[in-house]
């Protein structure tokens, strides 16, 4: 199993799913979609893509529940273009002008365009995971349709509560968890289970892989919490310090806010300034709110492991998942 | 049957699937779902929920193709969820700040919350679809789930053409149906066939009734055109020279366009003010712009009429949908 030629026929899979757009009178609507995953327009290529991480994670938890990857290509594609969906309508909502270095959807076209560049994504993921038909059961099918769309509910929840926390200043750690359920570990799960189901193995096994994903997805956002305020500017090639002046609702500003100190204080007054970053950043660390983050990253990373040893992926895939799961865990970009 | 019956079984389902989001944290994300429905808040009740013809449709086919109608709610459900996901992002992309009388979801809440509202109504819409499993097999459950999101992307192909003519002043009527055949006419077709599936009738029938809802939908959506320019304000309960106003690309506008006449060479010249409504209405049904409509819409009631003829729907159900078709299109309100 080469990783390489698993990347690419997901691409090739994502690419089929959404030429179901590249019709004479919707050309220009199926550029949208093609610039915003990464293929064609300015900057287009391999650090315009991402890293398709969810999709790898559905073919390796099939592959290593012994059964073959390739059938289950469109529920790789599926779960990807539904992330994908969540980027578009989340970079409106959050006004974020640029996603991996390239103008987001809405700055190019325009917030009602890219509402509809999203739904399409939202309703090609469906449409995909609905070709599983021509390689599984029926039962099975209706079955990973449902865990796709409990998942993307949850997506919805979490969003939610994301931009409700937005003007609130009493939250506390225990609000964190729920939202970074449905915002992460919702869809990582999904991967994991769907794959898992689609290589036949029984119910106990589908749930540690589950679990797999869920954990994993958990460790990953408190980590991309901690490198959001603490990471080097330079490696993780985004502004450390963006988190805190955006306000953004995370982990750790969430275990400082419990404690009521001097990040609190300053916190509730508004706005964080550039200029008082490395301060605020002092008051946080100093007031716990790294340690709790860093336990809770290792906490969940714990979990994850356990889980996929208990889920016992098989072959060379399943080495795969564990180095994979390695990287997205230790990772210091 | 009682079609009061049917509606209230419908309500009751589409609560029941949108309860879903009816968790002690998602408690305001819930309300404002069932605000959009027309259940909630200022102003709810019958005027606000809207005539509930899409998932009616659904039972009256399922019910005159010989089956149990009650089966088939959840799938009227899901196509009713499915309009309303597409009218709160309509709202936001039309910028439009009431519905049925009633603040639009992006005015109460702006129009992030409303895209994640919108959003969750797509989610809940699949949701009740895959409900028809504990009725119907799954074989038969993914192909309605096939026909409802080919469907939706229909509805953002419809989208996107129509918001792509709205700085073109090149348009003909060529250009009008394929947008309305995704905005309107997709839904009504789906209503229709997924209706006459569940009902169990054989493929030619099948073929029938979803020949029906297509020329229904483009029948209705020409009809609204011209009421939208030539229509009673008092009776339609909108402004009728709005449409005009509004710049929408209408059947009788594009009728016009192709004419380069008066009407033609005041349009292009950029938006009308209210002052040369009525001049301009005059332009326009000298040069054609009626007429060309009202053929239309003939010609569609006529395609309409016939394939519900040879769909033969059987009983009380079938009699009911020539009533409902016939309301449907000789309208004056």
């Amino acid at each position: 199993m080469d990783l390489n030629s698993l990347l690419s026929q997901i691409e090739l899979e994502l690419q089929k799913q959404i030429s179901r757009l590249d019709t004479p009178r919707t050309k220009p609507f199926h550029e949208m979609l093609t610039y915003h995953m990464g293929w064609t327009g300015e900057g287009a290529g391999p650090d315009a893509t991402g890293k398709r991480i969810r999709p790898l994670l559905v073919l390796l938890c099939t592959s290593s529940s012994g059964a073959d990857w390739q059938s289950a290509l469109p529920a790789a594609a599926s779960i990807e273009l539904m992330h994908n969906f969540s980027l578009v309508h989340d970079d409106i909502q959050d006004n974020s002008p640029t996603r991996r270095g390239r103008d987001t959807a809405w700055v190019k076209w325009g917030a009602p365009m890219a509402i509809n560049v999203g739904d399409a994504l939202f309703v090609i993921s469906n449409q995909a995971l609905i070709d599983l038909k021509e390689n599984y059961p029926a039962e099975l099918v209706i079955r990973a349709a449902e865990i796709l769309n409990n998942t993307c509910l949850d997506l919805t929840r979490g969003q939610f509560l994301d931009m409700s926390y937005e003007k609130r200043t009493d939250l506390a750690v225990d609000d964190y968890w729920p939202m970074i359920a449905g915002k992460t570990a919702a869809l990582l799960s999904a991967c994991c289970h769907i794959g898992s189901i689609l290589g036949g193995v029984d119910d106990s096994k589908q749930e540690a892989y589950r679990s797999f994903g869920h954990y994993l997805g958990l460790a990953f956002q408190v980590q991309d919490d901690i490198l959001g305020i603490w990471g080097d500017e330079m490696v993780t090639g985004k502004s450390a310090a963006s988190d805190l002046i955006e306000g953004k609702k995370s982990l750790p500003v969430l275990a400082g806010l419990e404690k009521k100190g001097k990040f609190a204080e300053r916190w509730v007054k508004g706005p964080i300034q550039p200029g008082e970053v490395e301060e605020v950043k002092r008051f946080l660390s100093s007031e716990g709110g790294l340690i709790a983050a860093q336990e809770a990253s290792k906490q969940m990373t714990d979990l994850a492991l356990m889980s996929l040893r208990e889920a016992d992926p098989q072959g060379v895939a399943g080495e795969a998942l564990f180095v994979l799961a390695g990287r997205l865990l230790q990772r210091d970009q």
